[in-house]
């Protein structure tokens, strides 16, 4: 081991290759509810993509296995490491290398944090417009997890923004893809297959993203309805009705109470209509004129109105950002409520009701309880599950996976698979797809040395 | 190849396999002015997914090139046959199979055409926002290209629109990927894996697409400038305006003369004022709102007059339709032109005006006329070039490319490589990425049936 120690610090310095006692516990994992942490046998700190290559380099000679890591905000064990293997950290790897106001583009390396390149593109009045929730989240960790958040129903996911990648391949080999524009029709869509690989594919030092405008204007509006089928009914309405929302958030009564409470926020909302509340929607609307952003939130509560709301509360906007920044954070009051697991499946947004009435099926027969909350215009849902026991958990879990998929769903919709939904994937995901994959995961990585135990054993 | 023709007849019944002199001259090929017809073997016309898998299998046994066919409008040879293999035509498989309104998703057959489809989400409300220029073309092929058109800066091209697959692979399987959601983190993206790669890996049988809320009101306007580098500093002000333009077309003096005369279009611009034109900008805004949308192209006049225009012109619905129906044709104008050759490359749209000077320069070093419009908000240019010594050609479209390629462009933005342009793709591409698509391919179609000779040798 000292001899690979040597090799990296030839690499990137000495004072770059951490091992044993320097360590921190951070680098053995991420917020991944499911996985237990994991020092690696050493932490490498690169600050340039020769520097990665040379590492990739090193760990193939030696047959170590790579765990790529950002700022390790991820949900799913994804840069939980390998014992004995070596976690790459791309902290040092933070500079926006431009914001291109000429092509509405902003090149950046892996380790910038998604606040960071907030605080630079607003500057130009531009927007990188991936919001997952955590600001300190970096460009290569959610370019790995396909990040979504709540403006994926008007702006789309990360996938959507990656116009191109700098990649350092298990070998060493440096591949550019893409670059500064939407289109492109030169063959398979490297950069697609890239983002969403989870660190298993190539280690990505440099991303391309599309920005947009930034809208000067924003508003919110809460609406409580008395069922969630009333919500899930006026989705396509809201969506549909030309208003284009930035934001459509359903948060049920359960979880409202506890993102409240957790982040002491008033919402105005008088005790009588919120006993007979199941379900709040959230909405959010920008506009470059605050003439007409204010003509739309009247109309958008006219539309809710009819739609079923009990009543719709414009929020000021104190509120409307300390509630969508709880709402944002409320994987944090599931944890400290005590979850056991945080789920993030996708299903068909017009199933939302039927599927939250399956899922309270299955609490009810297993005796757990699961509260939600999700993007409503996306059919995006996180579900808190309280489960301690291990074998319990697992098989809520399975039914709630398997329901999803029953419904043309998926298993996660942003947060990945990681570690901790391997074993689900492996076992409901069709078998000739698991195939291709395996392969594909075979050409970019034939030593098998790149985040072995995400998304495959 | 009697006992090939009974093995088809047996599959998809004998009325549908077509041979010599039964196959029509359009099955020999498309609209690529480089690449002569082919007439194939066969032609087989599959009415279900799973004819089509008893096809493939069948081709599989007998080592037959399989080429997938659509409506046959590409403009790249990617549906040109090859000797002796047969053609899998698509054409019945054309049922729009649900226009849902809830998950604002289309699920239609790969032979559904856009004007079908356009037709249907009409009636909805809604619309499938990837209008490449050619109503005939299929979904199937639109997808296997990853079409773009003019609305491509609003709306982006095809693989954003792509939200799910139903594929056949090589040896039969099928496989279904995504869903009617537009969040997923599930693996690698076989979804945009297989969109954009022109029936190499897969064929492609039904899609589920994203539809959008369809607006009630265009207006378009035409701004003559002076010169092409005052239309270049132009988009990114426009696109910044957040006015948020669903066409911004570039269509320089020459490229305008013979849409206009083609289309006999009456635009109303004064001789004065043509005759000082080096390049005109079309503008399109649409909006749910007819007062809006009056008070958006006002502020765009007064945006276009302040960068520069010479003049803004309103155009009557009539006149922007027939313009911009006829620019949509500008491919048709160039071939009864006599253009040799269409090209259609991408490069970051800052750097248009240097491109276009760069390729002038190519021009008149090689004395060729190469006249050009484009997608001024994508940076994706057509040129046609008029040069009918196949080798001068040749040599005109290598520095082309590479022009394109040296300013971080791409051969092809949305007509493919196909036959016609893989031979620069094999030249000026790097090849470690070459290599991952080449077995890339190998996984899907470890035999090589699939449209052979697309892409690769």
């Amino acid at each position: 081991m000292a001899d690979v120690g040597s090799a990296l610090a030839d690499v990137v310095g000495a004072e770059h290759v951490l091992s044993g006692e320097e360590i921190s516990a951070d680098y053995g994992g991420d917020e991944a509810l499911g996985v237990a942490p994991q020092p690696p046998a050493f932490v490498v700190r690169p600050e340039t993509t020769e520097q990665v290559a040379g590492v990739l380099r090193v760990a193939g000679e030696h047959g170590l296995a790579v765990t790529p890591r950002g700022s390790g905000t991820g949900l799913s064990g994804g840069a939980v490491p390998v014992p004995g293997g070596l976690v790459l950290s791309l902290e040092r790897m933070n500079r926006v290398l431009e914001i291109d106001t000429a092509n509405h583009v902003a090149v950046v390396q892996a380790g910038v944090t998604l606040g960071e390149l907030d605080r630079l593109t607003a500057e130009a009045g531009l927007i990188y417009p991936v919001f997952p929730g955590e600001s300190s989240a970096s460009i290569g960790g959610t370019v790995s997890t396909n990040a979504g958040g709540m403006h994926a129903v008007k702006y789309g996911v990360t996938r959507h923004q990656v116009l191109g990648l700098e990649a350092v391949l298990a070998g060493g080999e440096v591949i550019r893809t893409g670059g500064r524009y939407v289109k492109t029709s030169t063959g398979y869509d490297l950069t697609q297959l890239i983002v969403g690989s989870e660190g298993t594919l190539a280690v990505v030092t440099e991303a391309t993203l599309r920005l947009r405008p930034r809208a000067a204007h924003q508003a919110s509006v809460l609406a409580p309805f008395s069922s969630l089928r009333e919500v899930t009914a006026a989705v396509p309405k809201l969506v549909g009705s030309g208003l284009d929302p930035l934001i459509l958030e359903y948060v049920d009564m359960l979880a409202m109470a506890a993102i409240t409470a957790n982040a002491d926020v008033d919402l105005g909302v008088p005790e009588q209509v919120r006993q007979t509340t199941q379900a709040y929607l959230i909405v959010t609307l920008e506009n470059r004129s605050a003439e007409r952003l204010e003509a739309d939130i009247e109309a958008l509560g006219g539309l809710l109105t009819e739609l079923g709301a009990a009543d719709v509360y414009v929020l000021e906007s104190n509120a409307a950002r300390e509630l969508i920044t709880a709402r944002e954070k409320a994987f944090w009051a599931a944890k400290s409520a005590g979850a056991d697991a945080i789920v993030d499946a996708v299903i068909p947004r017009a199933d939302l009701a039927d599927f939250f009435e399956a899922v309270g099926g299955i609490g009810e027969r297993r005796g757990t309880l699961i509260v939600g909350c999700g993007h409503a215009g996306d059919g995006n849902v996180h579900l808190s599950v309280f489960q301690p026991d291990p074998e319990k958990l697992t098989a809520v879990l399975r039914e709630i996976f398997t329901e999803a998929m029953g419904r043309g769903g998926a298993i996660s919709g942003e947060h990945g698979i990681g570690r901790e939904k391997r074993p689900y994937f492996l076992d409901l995901e069709d078998p000739v797809k698991l195939r291709l994959m395996r392969q594909i995961k075979q050409v970019f990585d034939p030593q098998g040395i790149l985040n072995p135990g995400v998304l495959f054993d």
